[in-house]
């Protein structure tokens, strides 16, 4: 999906290092890093979670939130959620994780495929105003990142998200 | 268990990339590392196996054998036989790697209880005569190593290896 | 010297990399990176140096302007303009690097006294209008210069500065 | 020149790190490591040198020296003694290293030529017996190293280097 639509909103199945279900709409006002990985793929693990918790450390949780989405596409009897909690508790992780919710027509999971994914790591970053801005397939520097996640950042969070009272017509409120 | 002393056979359920199942005892004539691992071990992914895979690169096959051994003592669900595989296949991992036997008793499998291990990675070496000479808890530089493999390797065969008629008098050959 | 305030002109005997001198004044419009540094400082060589050199490459040079000062407050008969030069080519940097003016009372040379910096490898960040605004001494990781950078590329240029023509009341212009 | 024969002694003009001039012939009996560097050799700085310590930290003295050899080719007026010196003290680099003794004919000094050495870094193994066994150019990884050294450190010292009365029969002792 295109950059600077809305972001599609997550579907996931099951949330670890999470109090409650997490969904785009409620961090509204935040700028969101989503950090799409498998538990299985080398290159998440070298990089791209380790750069998701750097980027936690760095900046205020008030204007940026980390989360993690586990998108299993492959080896699906190996990624099961019980792997993934371990995984989780070995590497240390813990910002939000969510299970992509796996489809029943595709190996592809639903959120990825609504965003149209080319694989792991994927680091996709969502404005405050729950725009898609950027899309990173594959590794992405340290100081583009901290510069993408910067002006984002900067950038002032809508009416509606800095008074906190998101409602929508149909009566559902963020 | 002591080093200097006969290495216990390897206890295990199911090999990968083995044509056939592996005994130290058929290995006799060779130096033998055992890198034994979890695959959720952060510490074994990063340092220990890829260790084993320069190991392998450098030194002769005729003189040493590389093997692994995936010896889980926690997080059972999570690192069945299913996920080893996708593992090995994600991870370029092309040795035989062995999984260490269940206990029914206890949580650490059988040959990890046999020689003592304290936990993952550890890295065992066992002389062409099939005795067990070093065993290394964590980390071992490769400095360390390669000359601990080489002084192995330098060291003669014993005859019935060289001859490659190892037979035992219950009629047993290697 | 305190950050927010003007950042006081460099004083710099001798230029490499640079077909004429640079002066922060003509680079007014610009945010300018200054990597003071010492070809003999471990810290220097392995993490500040490599750092300018990914910042100049991510960034565009109209925006961001990369400078070295060779702040040689040691071992000065060894970090000579000469070795200077020889280390400059060997360690393929190419940037612009001035050798910080030396002081007849002081180990301490002019520019880093006057920005009364502490060692080496220290980062400065001065704005489009002239003003020091980061003061790094040691190192500064990837995710936060590449933030500290983005927000000062993002603050509009002064009037003069885009317009080309600062001039001052006694007749000099930039 | 030819590994398996005589190592040419080394021609050095000047000494850090020693408390008297050291020689091959003095060093019979212990297997010996010349690690030939440039200061201001990018591969030596990140590569050779660290090697080196690292070896100096893992074999005992008594078997192994670790010798460094600063053999400047280019760049003559940058890579001065002095300069060396202040180099030696910053990177903390505590093994003796001499001074390749310049040529009046040649860019190349004496021992760099001597050996027939390519470039730097360049790591030359002698044996017990004073003979050249090793001579890498560039890199060499710290499993094929420490391999290497273990092999050399096991085989026995001439019986002169054992008795520590190596004569000739001109009268020069060692």
């Amino acid at each position: 999906m295109q950059t600077g639509t809305l972001a599609p909103e997550l579907e996931v199945s099951r949330w670890f290092n999470a109090p409650a279900p997490l969904t785009l709409a409620a961090l509204r006002g935040r700028v969101v890093l989503v950090e799409a990985f498998q538990m299985l793929c080398p290159g998440c693990v070298s990089h791209g979670l380790p750069q998701a918790q750097r980027v936690r450390q760095v900046f205020h949780r008030e204007d940026v939130a980390v989360i993690g989405l586990h998108t299993v596409f492959e080896h699906h009897a190996a990624m099961t959620p019980v792997a993934l909690e371990a995984f989780l508790h070995e590497y240390r992780i813990d910002f939000p994780v969510g299970v992509d919710t796996p489809s029943a027509e595709s190996p592809i999971p639903r959120t990825m495929a609504a965003y149209g994914m080319r694989g792991t790591p994927t680091l996709l970053l969502v404005d405050r105003a729950g725009r898609l801005r950027q899309h990173h397939f594959g590794q992405v520097e340290d100081l583009v990142l901290g510069a993408q996640i910067a002006m984002l950042a900067a950038e002032p969070a809508p009416i509606e998200a800095m008074t906190g009272a998101a409602c929508n017509v149909d009566g559902g409120c963020d």
